[in-house]
């Protein structure tokens, strides 16, 4: 087993991932019912965008309750995130994650999704093997725990 | 993009991870709240079992509310399997299950769990890109679609 990375490690790593990666999985739930689904998504500004369909059951789950678990990476590889989602209309998607979402994907989200899910992290979990459990939180109460002080944003 | 796989090969490819893969995640729900975690699980005799403690957030999910999906493999190669969990307590389960995850996870999971959760599969689907969305379903209402009769388990 690996030694454990340090914190900044992490956060590099894992900014490099949000950046970078072009699929995660999330999670959401309706009435103790959980729904679990592999999609692909953008990283701009702080927030994760992902193109949706308002049939889909992830969509309509958020649109009822915000509450979302995001996970990139495999499975001894992991980033968890935490965090509040809103159902945007594609419509008021800003310009720039579309571009990064045609660029990473090959493709105009607009040819079929009516909207974009758009997280804004609260809490960031990363580890790796079981030695990494310990200084696995990377984000707490929406700030890097590298910040001096809060974003602001 | 590769060809789509066949259902055979789909069917090969699945029962493969499921022997071999060491790591899963599992969704579990609370209300309308998600949860989602990497574990580690052993497949024997058509049940997945997963060494847990009491007070984890997923047995606790479960406990309440049987309803729990699993996803195995990467974010471009992935099997989800939909299925109903049961707690059983440490001391139930088959010796054969504890064997088999002491072998895989080299110990005995014994050392830090009370429980095992055991899900019976009750649909499973397996796709890596796009191209293998039609045709992603192996298992319906428990049965894998290349058996002749519902094997009445």
């Amino acid at each position: 087993m690996a030694a454990p990375r340090s914190l900044a490690q992490r956060l590099a790593d894992t900014r490099a991932r949000l950046e970078n990666d072009v699929d995660l999985w999330i999670a959401s739930a309706h009435e103790d019912q959980p729904w679990l689904v592999p999609i692909s998504f953008v990283w701009w500004e702080g927030e994760i965008w992902i193109a949706s369909m308002g049939g889909a059951r992830t969509q309509r789950n958020l649109t009822a309750s915000p509450v979302v678990r995001l996970a990139l990476g495999e499975l001894r590889d992991v980033v968890i995130i935490d965090g509040r989602a809103e159902v945007e209309p594609m419509d008021r998607t800003p310009k720039k994650v579309l571009e990064i979402y045609a660029e990473k994907q090959g493709g105009d989200p607009g040819a079929w999704a009516d909207s974009l899910i758009r997280v804004r992290p609260r809490k960031v979990q990363a580890w790796r093997e079981s030695n990494e459990l310990d200084g696995r939180h990377l984000m707490r109460d929406g700030r890097w725990l590298d910040e001096d002080e809060p974003d602001g944003t």
